[in-house]
């Protein structure tokens, strides 16, 4: 192992036998093949030295002992949430997950997207309560301690900023990277007390058709949300991947509304008032609504509508050379099951089917891959997700012209990255 | 909200209504009532006090801003892992997932059990080869760079040592948590590149039947993989749970061979090298094999077979009066997915089938979750999982018949927890 120190030059990612280097069988399993793109392969291994005995340091001393609660390796502490918050409001404003360092569907709990309106409550778990009340037979209390007896659930979902991917309403695509532009997006492994569980035990009244939902923050985040979401799939979570919900995600218990804008997935919930009519709160007024042309607001669009981004390649990443790269990417759709994700390489002249990661899972965040052949010239990649109720992702400007031009929630639009000649890879509208 | 105070306190988890808490529905949808064990539900929740306007402190102050990498809740400061290392040799030994205080089926990465043969080595990525050599047409080296360019797979699998639940071989039940008792055992969401991939590119010569694993740390530990294995499923992992693989999972790669015991999962993996036969390595000799009864031992036993443990209630938990309770567990093996757990709370003279969390996966953990009735009485509470080979858990007794009474790896043996009078839980053997 003499040639450790050329490990991450150019050279040593470059080939150097001739031979077919990603053989027929792999780019059969990769789709390349089904796709016309299969060729010589990538030959981008390099031959190995003879080995022998040459040990690198790290082997020639103890390692490091164990540890209660472990973190990343040092050399990844650039694997970070970017954020921006108000000036003088050090608490309000939003994280995003860096998806374009990040592979699979899971988000770390160290890495899921914040977005908060007035910061995150130090709240003292052993007196937290949610209470359910208003139009409900019996109002009723539950500490964590008390939901903990109750019969758990564990799903797989997505949550999503609606104003997720909101830059796109610009008049110019924005050079960052693909978390900066759809970062307000993450995927966990919740696991709590399904909602209709509570509310039953409650007995909502008839007329009872909207339950107010409010959280322990200093901004008492308040939404309202429609009865039949309640009963539906709707969960309050206290765990996340395994361990306790963590503060910036509303320790101890969130609102979970499966496919719903992130927000009126109200986190430090304490509050759920069953109540005739929606309460139209500051967030349901101010924010969160979609302004159409002529001046009037949509409220209550609450769906975070089917969606794909390629993250791989990606503004800031560099191809070395003409030969085999994987195009991946995440689709998720709040209305289900994404179904298909197809790529074009060419700018939307023709598009591929890509390989959907299984398991698929509803209202959950689905990684699609492609083999790809580049040739070395200019090329335009797009996605294009459809979900099981048969949505398709609709192009920038069939986006755009729905709405005024100062909308920026809910962007579902098909997304572009163009790669150039040289390798390097910008932001462009399709 | 006028009680926050005393919301944790005994009384306020104690029923304060009278009518069946828990309705027809949600105890039909926990499985309860199919199980015969209906009643008039739990009456855990407490009645409501009216609400006001009070807010606790945390709501009156603005809160804390954001982070680049998140940690969990301060008070959750106890879900660690528990380690024990050998005197003098601080890396030599193991530390375990707190199962008893975990939720769902994904082990946070800062959780996930450790073993170390000597320590966690300091690995510079860069300079980081995994060399493919022996019985190939084409030797190869693949830095970390390198293998990003190659089709990834992602896949959710748990990692169990093969020492796992080993002091079930002791005359007496130890008494200690379910995570110390089986905590030898993990569940992450993996992507890296499919091994056949990169062995298909070296081309392995037709007499080429094993493939040594080492690893770079100060132990090199060093394992004999059939080739077979290598063929099938086995990945070069690279992500776990999203982000990079960290120090103590092998950072910045492991071999993943799902299915099979822990550390032939080789980390920090530093070269696979084609061979006729095995090696006959350290830690296949001197530990991981199976003693049998006339004192030969079985080697190269790699499967983690069928497995259940329930997690909650147990050990450490205290049971608060007769009531409702969910029995939750976990269910895994290497042979594929678990299709059955049956829970026993008589001591095994009847066992009623428990749902089964979807998505149920191969070579995953699997969350098992039962209704419950406590009528206060002891109890003696068992699970048994049966896989999609058909193969069933066998008792301890029958499993311990099996070896040597010092042999300890692979326990797959029915477990029990006691329920006493007074709601304490013990550990007993069944």
């Amino acid at each position: 192992m003499a040639k450790h120190d050329k490990a991450n030059t150019h050279e040593s990612v470059m080939p150097r036998t001739k031979k077919g280097l990603v053989g027929r069988r792999t780019l059969l399993r990769a789709g390349a093949l089904a796709a016309g793109m299969a060729g010589i392969g990538a030959g981008i291994a390099r031959a190995s030295d003879p080995i022998g005995l040459d040990s690198p340091e790290w082997m020639k001393t103890p390692g490091r002992g164990f540890s209660g609660y472990g973190m990343p390796a040092k050399s990844q502490e650039k694997v970070q949430r970017a954020f921006t918050a108000l000036p003088g409001r050090p608490g309000t404003g939003a994280s995003r997950t860096p998806l374009h360092l990040l592979e699979g569907t899971i988000t770390p709990n160290g890495l899921h997207f914040e977005r908060h309106h007035n910061g995150i409550p130090d709240i003292d778990a052993d007196r937290h309560e949610l209470a359910i009340h208003g139009l409900v037979k019996r109002p009723l209390a539950f500490s964590v301690e008390t939901l903990m007896r109750y019969p758990m659930e564990t799903r797989i979902h997505f949550v999503e900023c609606a104003g997720n991917s909101g830059s796109f309403n610009q008049a110019q695509p924005q050079q960052t990277s693909a978390g900066g532009l759809n970062g307000l997006l993450s995927c966990s492994e919740w696991t709590g007390v399904r909602l209709a569980t509570l509310l039953e035990e409650a007995e909502v009244s008839r007329e009872g058709k909207w339950v107010i939902a409010e959280g322990a923050d200093s901004a008492a985040m308040s939404r309202s949300v429609p009865i039949e979401k309640c009963m539906d799939d709707a969960m309050i979570a206290l765990y996340q991947n395994g361990e306790a919900i963590r503060p910036e995600q509303g320790y101890p218990m969130r609102l979970l509304l499966p496919g719903y804008e992130g927000n009126i997935n109200v986190k430090w919930l304490r509050r759920l008032k069953v109540m005739t009519e929606p309460i139209n709160a500051r967030d349901e007024t101010s924010h969160y609504t979609e302004l159409m042309p002529n001046g009037k607001a949509r409220q209550y669009m609450f769906l975070q509508e089917v969606k794909s981004a390629i993250v791989k390649p990606s503004l800031g990443m560099t191809m070395k050379g003409p030969g085999f790269y994987e195009i991946s990417g995440l689709a998720w759709s709040g209305s289900g099951r994404v179904t298909k994700v197809e790529v074009s390489t060419n700018g939307g002249s023709s598009w591929t089917a890509a390989a959907l990661t299984p398991p698929v899972l509803s209202k959950a965040l689905t990684r699609f891959r492609l083999a790809w052949q580049w040739d070395g010239s200019p090329a335009t990649l797009m996605s294009r997700a459809t979900d099981e109720k048969g949505a398709v992702q609709p192009t920038r400007a069939s986006w755009i012209s729905q709405y005024s031009p100062v909308q920026f929630y809910h962007f579902n639009g098909i997304q572009g990255w163009r790669v150039e000649a040289d390798g390097t890879v910008k932001h462009v509208y399709v």
